[in-house]
């Protein structure tokens, strides 16, 4: 009886480094080879750039480097195992997001891409022609249709390979994350498989990239749309898949499945990914943050300490007259729980030197927020100071609530370089927190507790001018994900005065979101490539 | 004998503001109507939204707000006068980037266009379908084959209208400047014009939104490819051209040509343009900036004073104890030369309070570009209170050169809501200098001619830390607009350390450019929505 073992390699990139993801598609096949007994190795789509190369793909000197990594890989492959790597490549002046089959030293065949999103956060078609072909090719008596990525999210590239004589799809994906994600994909390979009455092959890449989380989950499932095996979730990983023939059909044999996970548990894996990713293949020693005795900082902490250890995690408390004796403690507190190293800088000295400096120009206006953001610019100057002097990246720590009306001061609680929880809403802080918390205690639980302020102002609380968190959430969802007007948002139940407020405060801070620092996006509109909005806009809120 | 009046209607529409919009498209009818005898009126691509609206065209409520205005433009137009104008349709589900035809009440006909800009700044494949179809609408016995913008860079559609059998091409343009492009523009017309032997009614937008500015410079050129008729550049105006019947053939009569402008001052003239748009346009009530006593401060507060006027303009010089005294005298005496409001605000007492703050994280460390960062922070810091107080916009004024190479201080000089001369190498900010004070004294002549520095450290030159800026801007324009290898700078006749060190900490700096303000583009490749790099990149220099 014939079989095949197809294994599929979910491998985590690093975007433009084209050489060293040779290496990795070079050693990786080995490995495959060596513990699975490969016969065709699978890696994800454009793996030799990394992916999104973006405009890494107008350079002059890409064609060459991919000539030289894919001869490289030709000639150090080892031999008898079939390789399928995507990768960009011109054929006739064109440019095409391809897939590549290598075996036995030779590149045997291509497949261009066909469906090329460009919507959310994808560009393909700002650099990508669209192929047109199916491919299909046989090793050891299998044939197997090769499709890319959005291919399998439209039914005629699937149709086409089957009608091509396709025994197993296998599609090569950059899928990012966000939250349901894998469930949905999930979904979506069941009916393709149904439809065309094949078993297909799913090969994602994981790791961080900018704001970009790529979550893995590789797996196969049948021709009935059976989950037959399936990669874990957020970690490297080769995971083989046997077919056998019977009644001249390619069956996946049932192979080890990755149990969920949790909502919770899911998303904090998005959010350490991108972080870790993002500091190490960055190069920092570490990061540096203002834990402030409140929920934000305090999960962020627990996050950077998931994502790279105490050592490389140094926090901060800058206290000021309006800062609460419990956020202090809470403060130190955590610091202890996490072993991370810490420090305490109170700001008065800074902000009333500004304060005298500023009183002739001042001399007769209120005071306003000028004088609170004043204290988290202060903040910022020190975090970024000890982040020149230590060589260690300021870990940004406002959350998707905050981001999304501009409850943050540019240039204050907003520096840094990357923001792990940039695309969290504040109710799932919460809820990361609570679950974090229930693995062992890494957030003291009065943190979670205690009314949300920003402590910029006497006995300040965020619902003074804010609604509560449940309603602003339920608001901005509708709002940012669901592209809402404010009229339907009220229409759902929600009061207009609430809704225009928010809707407002939106539209107006595109300016400070467009200097924020990127973060991992995990929902399905981020604030970055995600969401193109114009800062000058007239428009208004109504129908 | 036949003639027709057409009028070029070269508008500056608010983004999002579609009911304004409106307004301004039934006002300008009528004031063609009555002033210009118009037959026709042309106003430019999507101008009901202004271009360009990015995701508004996401939004629920974007169908509903265009039938509302379409059907009062329907009703409030003057009669006998033929309009077309641009607006996004959806049609069959799909939506289309459109140029309606209204005429005595009714909306006539429509065009979509074909060709969609999906490269540089255009992103128009993300919302729209391709039109496959031309439109010709007769007027007074002229038959107008409609394009839109993109169109007329390609033979296709240009040939289609002429097959259809149009008399006069007729073009609606949303197409952003950069140096050389109207040139460029009025060539590639000459073109086409001879190409099917017809002449061809160019109607372009003017105005600043966001990163983009718009020239106008709308024109008619006739089927010999002879300019006749051109708006001036850089102003709202209402141009008509006089067509009439020759031997079967509608033919424009030579009208006004807006003559040609010295290379520098058009680019000033966008610098204006787009800092007063954005200024305005988001309604500010000014603008305050650091004037440091050096070149880009000073041509940052030319261009303020010339777009907004002395009283809407604060500056702040804020010296230490590196700022030498002829950067003192220089300050203040540009401040009175325009006249605008001017203080001066030491920063010592803050830098050395945060000395103070950090002299225990600090202790045997040696000193570094943290001090560096501190001094250009307390100014950040100084310019962000005074414009929140005073709801002054805290103008950027870092030039091209120093944002490609990293040569700013995040949070510190680029603090900021925008950046006139963001898009603007260093050698050309000595040019616009020495313009515009050909014009009138506006800069102390000592500024232009003292060697570069940012006062940072005690006789800190700029050519301490980088190449001469003649060297430095060629290898940047080298690399960032041509796109070249390392190799092939150096292969130009650039020293090899020269380019190896520019392009490595071109690279690096993504980062800090993804948290600047936006500003003016002007160059083919402004660093912006034109060039989408990778802040994680693993890509080395090297062929």
């Amino acid at each position: 009886m014939q079989d095949l073992t197809l294994v599929m390699a979910q491998l985590d990139p690093l975007v433009g480094d084209i050489p060293g993801n040779a290496d990795r598609a070079i050693e990786t096949v080995r490995e495959a080879h060596l513990e699975h007994g490969a016969d065709v190795v699978v890696l994800p789509e454009l793996f030799l750039t990394g992916y999104p190369p973006e405009d890494l793909l107008l350079r002059a000197s890409m064609e060459t480097r991919l000539r030289d990594a894919r001869a490289r890989m030709a000639a150090k492959v080892v031999k008898d195992v079939m390789v399928v790597v995507g990768y960009p490549g011109r054929r006739e002046g064109q440019l095409y997001n391809m897939a590549g089959v290598l075996y036995n030293g030779e590149w045997i065949a291509e497949y261009a891409k066909q469906a090329l999103p460009n919507y959310l956060v994808f560009d393909e078609q700002r650099y990508f022609s669209p192929g047109t072909q199916p491919l299909v090719v046989e090793h050891k008596g299998a044939r197997l249709g090769i499709l890319i990525c959005e291919d399998v999210w439209k039914e005629e590239p699937v149709r086409q390979a089957r009608d091509a004589g396709a025994d197993i799809l296998v599609t090569l994906n950059a899928s990012p994350y966000h939250q349901n994600k894998p469930s949905e994909r999930l979904r979506l390979l069941e009916e393709r498989a149904r439809d065309v009455a094949l078993p297909i092959v799913y090969v994602n890449q994981i790791g961080g990239q900018d704001e970009l989380v790529f979550d893995g989950g590789s797996c196969c499932v049948d021709a009935h749309g059976k989950l037959a095996v399936q990669a874990p979730h957020w970690d490297i990983w080769l995971r083989p898949v046997q077919f056998i023939q019977e009644q001249g059909k390619w069956v996946p044999r049932e192979g080890e499945v990755d149990l969920d996970v949790s909502p919770e548990e899911d998303l904090y894996s998005a959010l350490v990914t991108g972080l870790r990713d993002y500091v190490n293949k960055s190069g920092f020693q570490g990061v540096v943050l203002g834990l402030s005795g409140g929920i934000d900082s305090a999960l962020s902490l627990a996050i950077a300490v998931d994502a790279l250890g105490p050592q490389r995690v140094h926090a901060v408390m800058m206290p000021y007259h309006y800062t609460a004796d419990i956020s202090r403690e809470d403060a130190a507190e955590q610091a202890k729980l996490l072993g991370v190293n810490y420090e305490v800088l109170p700001i008065a000295p800074m902000v009333e030197s500004f304060m005298e400096t500023l009183a002739a120009s001042f001399a007769g206006t209120e005071r306003d927020t000028t004088e609170e953001n004043l204290q988290s610019r202060c903040r910022g100057v020190l975090l970024m100071a000890l982040s020149n002097k230590k060589g260690l990246m300021v870990l940004t720590t406002g959350n998707k609530s905050e981001m999304a009306v501009g409850y943050a001061t540019l240039y204050g609680d907003m520096v840094g370089g990357y923001n792990a929880i940039k695309d969290v809403y504040k109710t799932w802080v919460y809820r990361l927190a609570s679950w974090r918390n229930t693995e062992s205690l890494v957030i003291p639980q009065r943190v979670i507790d205690r009314p949300p302020s920003a402590e910029l102002a006497p006995d300040q609380q965020d619902s003074d001018s804010l609604p509560d968190y449940d309603t602003l959430d339920a608001i901005l969802v509708r709002y940012i994900e669901g592209d809402m007007s404010a009229e339907a948002i009220i229409a759902a139940g929600f009061s207009a005065e609430d809704v225009y407020r928010v809707v407002k405060l939106v539209d107006r801070c595109e300016y400070k979101r467009r200097q924020a620092p990127v973060g991992v996006r995990v929902t399905q509109r981020g604030f970055g490539r995600d969401r193109r909005y114009p800062i000058v806009n007239g428009w208004q809120p109504g129908d």
